[in-house]
């Protein structure tokens, strides 16, 4: 990729006819302006130019052209993830789907939607809830990114607990491959075994073996309003066992979310949302019963037990809609009370995604004490507690080389303690490049053979959002 | 494949000393007696040998040895499966994995079990209540198939309509690829997204990528018991207007079966069972209202009425258990119904499987009136109604060469309408050899171009159950 400046020229002149008026730009600071995702740390390229791409065909002839001269195709959609997916690697096209954003059809009587990947995740929400139907899927995201993001990292959030992830409501998909053909994958109706599941293996590709354009989605009627219970412990590692506990016992709560001390501290700090600073540990539960009232209530019920016998300090409920939905809001200001914190101390957060099995959550909060002990760096842990989905904060000062080695470190042994434990280095943000080294000591050897056999066949020049997922498998 | 005599005995004496005392056979008739599923007039080859493997080393050490000697490998589970997948190839090794059915391990503090592939459905099941655990999937064979069986072919069954298909519940597998590897993909925990989704793509592979030696399943708590309705209409037209109208609500009925008048009338034939000659369809609702008897009793008040709405003759509930396993009983006395009449009548009856939107069902029975009235056979439909999975039979005379002819018109020609509805080929039986050239037709140039290269990066020689799934692609 060093006749960049030739590219350039070239791309402008040859594609440019073929696509959408507009779609291609490569003024330096409209380019540079979409060269990252929200991923800090993680490294950005310069890339060629932009393609904000509003037809299927634009995708197409974008990734012919790439695929003609060997230019790397980075695809984008809201650019919110924070694994550094989306970012410029040097001499690419970034091919931004934004643009794509039209709901195509909601047929109420299948129970799904076909959308374009640009449509932002609560726009889709928003638009079903009027025909009765939802689409479950809420990445703490769920306010900013796009349909087609979620798709390219199987995204999670708070309701994975009770209604699983992006790819248990994936149908069929449309997608551009790397030489520009147009291919469907899957079935849109409620079973399909014809051919291999290729469907399923581009949710969670991070746009290594070909563009979404279009998806067919399953949907499920609109959440019925849930009852919420939060329970404070003296630690991360009762809360732990209460979870383990009552989510062995078969509960099916809609939201088990988790707060540690340093997280409770932190939002305290950030504002008046009545968390008891004295507690070392805080769960929020959520149970709709499946739309039964009394189901709900035997569910709350049966956690407050749960909790109690785990050392509660205290639970509370809430039946009022308007309490429950503060209390989410709360949880959902983890994240802006962590980069408050992290802006006044050296603007530095790393923020981990491990998935680890339930009983193994105890030693973990055990573990990172001991690397707080250790570090003395400040570690706060949010947790979709549930689903033993944990999100350890890693804050240093960006301005203090041994701050920043020391936390980078205690990055690193954060996911080498989830392998360890039985767990994955990532629940739900996905690889990227930040994680792309430790994907490759995830998988064992026959895995990554496959890994990267898969990614030859479907891109055999290595032009889809190189240097990431697969750089070094 | 020519040398086939070479083979055999370079395979006995290099094979033979690497695997479990007695896993390899070369009898001829106990070979013969393997050599084929449950799939009428779908072709069978001579294979060379069996080895009915106890051990993953038996799999890895017959692998490896097929490799070097390019010899094609058919994996077999209970070889209960009706799409020939399992059928012999000429000069190829059978490998049985039914004797490695172990359960490893049942961890119910994470609501999950790993178990070696050999083991039947049903004794899973059975070991798993005890425990409060179930394990949803059960497709009609459930008490002959294998899990792995179930996993190679995505099985469905009556409970997909709430609980969904195989494919939901496969947390992890461990599989040998076509050269010996032994690898583990896919992670145990609630949540990952450290890769691609290659546990995924092995579940409905067919045998054709590697072979399943181990899998970690998602359990759920045992499923309630059921409220139980039947509903009669007119025809099958009005039955499966009420389905469409009903699921279109969003009801989630644990279970919602059809049958036509001609699957009525064969019941009636076979035995007492109580159904009413004079309806032309029956449904047979069950909803378990997620263990809340009045939600189970509002959804079946609510099909009630959706019935009545479509013209229903008669609608009766049951909340005695041992009518309700009566009733449910008598659906799954379909198929032997239908064979005692296919032995009567000239011994041939080919079973189809087409999903469709389920808006597109009653149009659908409007066309196979008119393929019945046209060639005078006789073609009964079960449906899994709620998923829009129907599996028309249709019936002929294997001596009369006409009847023959006009039976396998009528085969394809369900298979085309169900591609000219919105549809697929195959809901959850699987293409085998008996839909290879259908799987052809129901892909896009594409897709056909993204299974092969998939196929050559898992299985470069082509060794994996050849002749099937792939052979038209």
């Amino acid at each position: 990729m060093t006749a960049v400046p030739d590219h350039g020229a070239l791309l402008r002149a040859e594609l440019t006819p073929q696509l959408t008026d507009g779609a291609l730009t490569s003024d330096p600071d409209v380019v540079a302006s979409f060269a990252r995702d929200e991923a800090p740390f993680a490294t950005v390229g310069q890339a060629l130019a932009l393609v904000r791409a509003r037809t299927v065909q634009d995708v197409q002839a974008t990734l012919r052209w790439a695929s003609e001269h060997r230019v790397p195709v980075v695809p984008q959609g809201a650019r919110s993830g924070i694994s550094g997916g989306a970012n410029a690697v040097d001499g690419c096209i970034l091919l931004s789907v934004e643009r794509m954003d039209r709901i195509l059809r909601i047929d109420a009587a299948e129970q799904t939607v076909t959308v374009e990947p640009g449509i932002i995740n609560q726009d889709l929400k928003d638009a079903l809830a009027p025909h009765g139907l939802s689409y479950p899927p809420d990445p703490g995201s769920v306010a900013l990114s796009s349909i087609g993001g979620n798709l390219a990292t199987n995204a999670g959030g708070l309701c994975c607990v009770k209604y699983g992830v992006t790819r248990d409501y994936v149908r069929q998909v449309a997608v551009v491959l790397a030489d520009g053909t147009l291919t469907r994958l899957g079935s849109t109706t409620a079973k399909g075994v014809a051919g291999l599941d290729l469907c399923g293996l581009f949710v969670g590709s991070e746009g290594t073996l070909g563009i979404i354009v279009e998806a067919t989605l399953r949907l499920i009627p609109l959440l019925p309003p849930p009852l919420t219970a939060v329970a404070t412990f003296p630690g991360a590692r009762e809360a732990a066992q209460a979870v383990a506990e009552f989510m062995g016992s078969g509960a099916r709560p809609s939201m088990m979310e988790s707060l540690d001390r340093a997280s409770i501290d932190l939002l305290n700090r950030f504002g008046d949302f009545g968390l008891d600073g004295q507690a070392g540990a805080l769960l929020l539960m959520q149970s709709n019963g499946d739309g039964v009232a009394a189901e709900a209530a035997r569910e709350v019920s049966a956690f407050a037990a749960v909790a109690e016998r785990n050392g509660a300090l205290d639970v509370a409920f809430s039946e009022d809609p308007e309490d429950s939905d503060a209390l989410v809001a709360t949880r959902r200001m983890a994240q802006p009370a962590f980069e408050r914190y992290s802006t006044e101390h050296g603007g530095g957060q790393l923020l981990d995604d491990v998935c680890l099995p339930r009983t193994a959550i105890p030693e973990f909060y055990d573990r990172l004490d001991a690397i707080r002990a250790r570090t003395g760096l400040m570690i706060a842990v949010v947790a979709h507690a549930g689903d033993g989905n944990v999100h350890p904060s890693v804050f240093f000062d960006t301005a203090d080389e041994a701050s920043v080695r020391r936390a980078h470190e205690a990055f690193d042994e954060i996911m080498a303690i989830g392998l360890e434990l039985g767990g994955t280095i990532t629940g739900e943000h996905g690889v990227g490049s930040l994680k792309a080294a430790w994907l490759a000591r995830e998988l064992d050897e026959g895995s990554r053979r496959l890994h990267r056999a898969v990614k030859d066949a479907f891109d055999p020049l290595g032009i889809l959002n190189p240097g990431k997922q697969f750089a070094a498998l």
